[in-house]
């Protein structure tokens, strides 16, 4: 199996539900610098929202990109303690490591998709005590660290077929030339809500003006290519940069104007009346 | 007195209570820079509620054990600018620098126990100008910095006993063979109410159904091993991460079902009728 | 002309609005140790609230002297994508690298005043694709990135006459023996209310008494030099750790007590009766 990874990695990356509050975050990175004291943990966030893992994934899945080489640490877990899968999967340049419940998965797409996978079953590469509520700590980030240092994934676990990985379902999309409809997938900071719908299936140019229909409202936004194309305070569609198609409000929030969550479905048309450009 | 530690420390890790908003995690970090640039400071957490030092004693002390040997900076400090002490403790592998007001201890305990203290009293290891409300910035993180460089701990104070560092009040905890009654000692980012109830204290056996009284409320909870042996929603105690037994919900929030904060009491026994394993 | 910055810099200082809920940050850092692995970053902060540059510029002066010589990175940016020009300005020992919109200069004038600035127009220095909404990873990370690996500021844009940098409009101050009128410039963490009154305009030395008017109310205040000069839960006026006259509670809000935000004015003068010690 051509897994070539045996010379370790400078860096790992961090992705947690755990918040910054306690000091699950730093526990973690305590085993780490003591197993790999030469690596540097590069954190992605640890406010992802309580056992959300498909916010989890998301963010890492928009963000791995733009990392150098890494082991990708990520732990979104609430089946710790039972018999679910802790799994690292070998994708680009790159390795992930936690637990198999769909977290990783679309980050190792984003990275070239998963070229094979390991089941963590060795226990010497864990701590001596493994508690039953934090694997992160007493299993994960041991197992990050150890293959930062440049132990192979096949010495950490067994061979799992990549096709046996856990995927979350598909969010919701359907697109053709007249309409989009597709779910709201995540919700960054600035509440700007991002839809299932990547930039190359967008039907539309800008400055398009589109009717949204979501939770029985009518809403209009013009399809545009920055924030400032519309007024303070308007509503309008942009690929963002993450590569896919978003809702924004000039200097305000989509996610508040709008009063949508992730799994919200939106309809987007043309405005009756409209010309393409 | 044998303090070996003139080797100097590759890690200072950071407490406060100075919230993650300001610049002034970055001032103090950034004062660490300029005297140990080669030392790497390893954020434990900043959002310590406001002068809670009961809650970063306890995350300090939780987190100590898994970090590497390190010069533990904690500032916590409702008393900067007036007569309380500044203090760097030694214990086990590492050294614990801040205020005198009890934050240090438990996490000295934790390492070991304090084996030698020190007042902080050599202005030549702290800013040039030091203001009275941000020793944070200008002497402790200076004087850790210092240490972290291998200056040694008898050179930045006078010796004081162990015996006379400010101790926090125990936490009321109260078990025999019947019944469990104590304090909430924190309550973590998932909502787990921690008690102050050691693991080998808790008299009995996963799954002994408990009944719980708190607030003048009855509530069931399984003792369990991890948060899925029971059913979503349901109440349970287990032997957490730190050791101690703590409330949680599977898949929410113990504080937010049992509406407890730290400092309430909860009483604890086996559910009636119910048979030990 | 004499930019003597060909050397790099260890460190970059990182400040923005992107909160920490998403991979946002990350994307930035992991862009820099893409291009200058060996170079470091220190957080500043990146809780700005949404788009208050005001805000941002303020955390970033107060925290800078306190930094080693770096590359300070800060992306406060409403108007991205827009023709607002990107810059780097030289001041001090240090670099700063963001959008031109007044974020950069009070930290360049705390770090001595800009002594030459730069348009960003090198896209040889930015990411192959720059999204329109994104330039702290696209466009402002890589350049603060090659700046710190030694490239000179010259390389990365065209001369900017330092007088052409756009500034904030001052906040308001007006200050004589009887009488301090000012805007409230920022709150930090804890509450405390910091004032546009630098500590060598203020008329008054401690423990004058002082009587505070905001809003149509009356407080009473005692000019002191640190929290617990006054009781617990009660006003004071301070000289705070960036310089400033800040108001603030002893164990409190002073934000929660007067109901203030950034922008009020606050007046403040010798309580009637006080004698000055």
């Amino acid at each position: 199996m051509p897994v070539t990874t045996d010379i370790g990695y400078p860096w790992i990356s961090f992705t947690t539900d755990y918040g910054l509050d306690d000091g699950f975050v730093a526990a973690c990175t305590g085993v780490i610098a003591g197993i790999a004291p030469a690596t540097r943990v590069l954190d992605v966030t640890h406010t992802v929202p309580a056992q959300d893992i498909r916010h989890g994934a998301t963010v890492l899945a928009h963000t791995a990109p733009y990392l150098p080489p890494a082991v990708h640490l990520a732990v979104v877990d609430p089946g710790v303690g039972t018999q679910r899968r802790g799994v690292v999967i070998v994708a680009g340049d790159s390795l992930l490591v936690g637990p198999d419940n769909g977290l990783l998965v679309p980050a190792a797409e984003a990275l070239g998709g998963p070229r094979a996978a390991f089941t963590l079953n060795q226990p010497r590469f864990w701590l001596p005590t493994v508690t039953r509520t934090f694997h992160g700590r007493d299993l994960f980030a041991p197992v990050a660290a150890w293959l930062a240092t440049g132990v192979e994934p096949r010495q950490v676990g067994s061979p799992l077929p990549v096709t046996e990985l856990l995927r979350l379902p598909e969010p919701l999309v359907d697109v053709d030339a007249d309409r989009v409809r597709a779910e709201v997938v995540t919700v960054d900071h600035f509440g700007n809500l991002q839809l299932a719908v990547a930039a190359h299936q967008v039907p539309w140019q800008p400055p398009t003006p589109l009717r949204l229909t979501c939770g029985g409202q009518h809403h209009h936004a013009r399809l545009a290519t920055t924030f400032a194309d519309v007024g303070e305070g308007d509503l309008l569609a942009l690929v963002d940069s993450a590569g896919y198609l978003a809702l924004a409000v000039n200097g305000g929030s989509a996610a508040s104007a709008l009063g949508l969550r992730p799994g919200a479905v939106v309809h987007a048309e043309p405005a009756p009346g409209a010309t393409q450009p």
